[in-house]
């Protein structure tokens, strides 16, 4: 153990490749199905969507190292490689025997760890000549990602932003205009999907499966136009990996290995960001890392979904796609980590929790918004209330080291800042602020009618 | 010069001593008065308004290196060093032969460089056994900053903040409230300098001339309770030196020195940060830098100020300080970069640039918010409206360079970031936004009846 508070790497250490876990499974992910066919997805079926490299990678289940461009990680140099820092303030505020470490994503620019597949998704589209790209947002930070690195290639960027979200966070809102980017507020009478969900709920105030299926079908329905996606699927993981291939030389300098490694989860790109480069040491059975992805109790897939192919937008636009889900007609509680009110988990976090190779915990908001305020108070940073969830879980099981007597390495993942997000703070100060369940019954309803076999 | 984007230093880098400038001047500053005696200030004179240890710092003249206590590196590890940063996307959207570069305090968990004083000056009050402080804040930079430092150490706060911005920017005041401190939106019933100003204005949206007056009265009746500031003065010019010192490594790892440094101008805190280090090299008759500070047209005070003692607060409670004034009246337009509407400068600065060792310019509002756009689209950081019109000048000397087809290199201080600050964004999108000028008039009227010699 060194007596640095922070690991620091070079530009030259920022990852060459990026990690794909899918050829070391110990078993594959059911395959994404055509919904028309029911047949397994391949590329091709996938280029009206997405731009043709993004297919590849998406479906590319032999390559375990996909080299990254020098434009991606040039623009990378802007804020990576992030620090890994040692949160001893935080341990002394817990007098816990654990050593505590996080990846402190929150330095990029825009605030969040999305930047690292915003980047290399406009990359490809441009590389491919589209002009023109759509996606959704829910609490911003892949709207304000995804307008910084269009902004960068020449692309122009249209994000349909939840509405909640839209009159909430009016913060990155601006961020993304300021950018460049046309924002929406979803659902919006731009699209069909759209305009038939506020004919049949005029107050609804969107979700992010809605938001997909509008942006889906206009980016289907636009010449030169792709889509890009923030999360649930594998190429968007597969990006991510720069944040534990980072993590792994940082660790190795503090002279420590995570016992424990934690990510907050909406559709995974954090989680599997941090988790996938250390999986492969429990994979070739050198380590024996636990896992530990933290979601919301109110959106509790990972602990409480049913294992089902589903479609991962609203409006059943996208492939199917085999995840633990609550049903893609499943809308959320209004918690204030509006990144993570989604109703599924990708395919490769959906098979390795049913493998039992990773383990989910669900936690009520109120708790995330205590361990936000510790962890402010003792670390200094202010965290994004979906981070908090992965706070919250490394600190109950750095409580837990301290009740058992066992000094336990926990490694979690700040996947930003909370900065743009006080009004969720003021909430919680002023006593405002509740938890959230959901019954088995409201699980059931939403997943009895489950789309494909 | 080298190929890198960002230039890295690790901990073992944080400078082990800050610099005063004060020893190395060519003509040294004018006392500062007691304002009852009229006779040159001595250190015990502020003791009861500052930390014995930052009254004697901030009246030191001999010793050129002041040793940063352990406690403080170490809570500068929660983010220093900072990155140097080559501003390749800005060079070619300007099409300039020039190099610039800019330091990039904005990666502080508060955004801002403030951290770098209040940690200091938390640390110095929490040793000899202070409990209670008390400050003031314009746009809630310094307010956050001191929250955070005081939550560290123990002690309890309670900020001013400037009524404009207490309603314009209530995340910066929710920042505070999350790491614990108290908020009072100035001018405020609970002093005699508030109750005052009220009475005679009741609509008056507040200045950090009156926040300054109410804090150092609260400090000033209450038990073993002192007063902090985030400017202005000498001590904190000498703690945020740190930013040049770092600088001056980084611009060596690059290859390259500054043929200009450049910085925003409110009080001083980050144009002496960042500047006074590389001055001690022309000091020295090695280096041939100019030093430009950018002030806000609306509150000109090194373009068009008076030389004159005055004093640091509207009601006449500090000090008197020789300086470049507007009048401690002065009430400054309501632009959106409320950390530099204050009407005067420090002590240093003044006599530096009475002296012509130092340049100062000042910029129109809108001029500060286009080139704060261009930043952020082309190096992917959204400016503080302080900072941005360190980036305006910076913009003025490129393009200044391109005409003339020299290569200058060029330094600027990026002293936060504006991701709480979007709602001028939002404006300067809308074309609300307007320019404000003062008239000599008014600058003869505020400055006619200054107090002392």
């Amino acid at each position: 153990m060194s007596e640095s508070k922070k690991f620091i790497l070079q530009e030259r250490d920022i990852p060459t490749a990026w990690y794909n876990i899918i050829p070391s499974m110990p078993v594959k992910p059911e395959p994404m199905l055509h919904p028309g066919t029911m047949k397994p997805l391949q590329p091709e079926d996938l280029y009206p969507i997405f731009a043709e490299e993004l297919s590849r990678q998406e479906l590319n289940v032999t390559d375990s190292w996909i080299e990254i461009p020098e434009e991606v990680r040039d623009m990378y140099k802007i804020w990576r490689p992030t620090p890994l820092v040692r949160a001893r303030g935080l341990e002394k505020a817990l007098d816990t025997p654990a050593r505590i470490y996080f990846k402190n994503e929150s330095v990029s620019p825009v605030g969040s760890h999305k930047l690292n597949s915003a980047i290399p998704q406009a990359y490809f589209c441009k590389k491919q000549g589209i002009t023109n790209i759509t996606t959704e947002t829910g609490a911003g930070q892949w709207g304000a990602a995804m307008s910084l690195a269009a902004r960068h290639f020449g692309l122009e960027l249209a994000v349909y932003m939840v509405k909640v979200s839209y009159n909430q966070k009016p913060y990155r809102r601006s961020i993304m205009q300021t950018y460049g980017a046309e924002v929406i507020a979803s659902p919006s009478m731009s699209t069909r999907a759209g305009r038939k969900i506020i004919t049949d709920h005029p107050n609804y105030q969107g979700s992010l499966g809605t938001a997909i299926s509008e942006a889906v079908e206009l980016a289907t329905s636009t010449p030169n136009c792709r889509y890009v996606l923030g999360s649930v699927l594998n190429h968007v993981a597969l990006h991510q990996t720069v944040i534990g291939l980072e993590a792994e030389k940082q660790m190795a300098m503090a002279g420590d290995y995570p016992d424990i490694v934690i990510g907050c989860f909406g559709g995974g790109s954090n989680f599997s960001g941090i988790s996938f480069p250390f999986l492969r040491h429990n994979f070739s059975g050198e380590r024996h890392t636990r896992f530990i992805a933290a979601e919301p109790e109110s959106c509790p897939k990972l602990t409480r979904g049913k294992f089902h192919y589903d479609f991962g937008d609203e409006a059943g636009y996208t492939p199917l796609i085999p995840m633990l889900t609550l049903g893609h007609n499943f809308s959320p509680a209004n918690i204030h980590a509006g990144g993570l009110r989604y109703h599924g988990a990708g395919a490769v976090v959906s098979q390795l929790k049913k493998d039992g190779l990773i383990d989910a915990v669900d936690i009520p908001q109120l708790e995330t918004f205590s361990a936000a305020t510790l962890f402010a108070r003792s670390e200094g940073i202010i965290p994004a209330p979906e981070s908090s969830h992965a706070i919250a879980a490394a600190i109950r099981e750095a409580l837990r080291a301290k009740e058992e007597g066992t000094s336990k390495v926990i490694l979690f993942n700040l996947s930003g800042h909370g900065l743009i997000d006080m009004t969720a703070y003021d909430s919680y100060i002023a006593g405002d602020l509740t938890n959230h369940t959901i019954t088995q019954e409201e699980i059931d309803r939403n997943t009895a009618d489950l789309p494909g076999k």
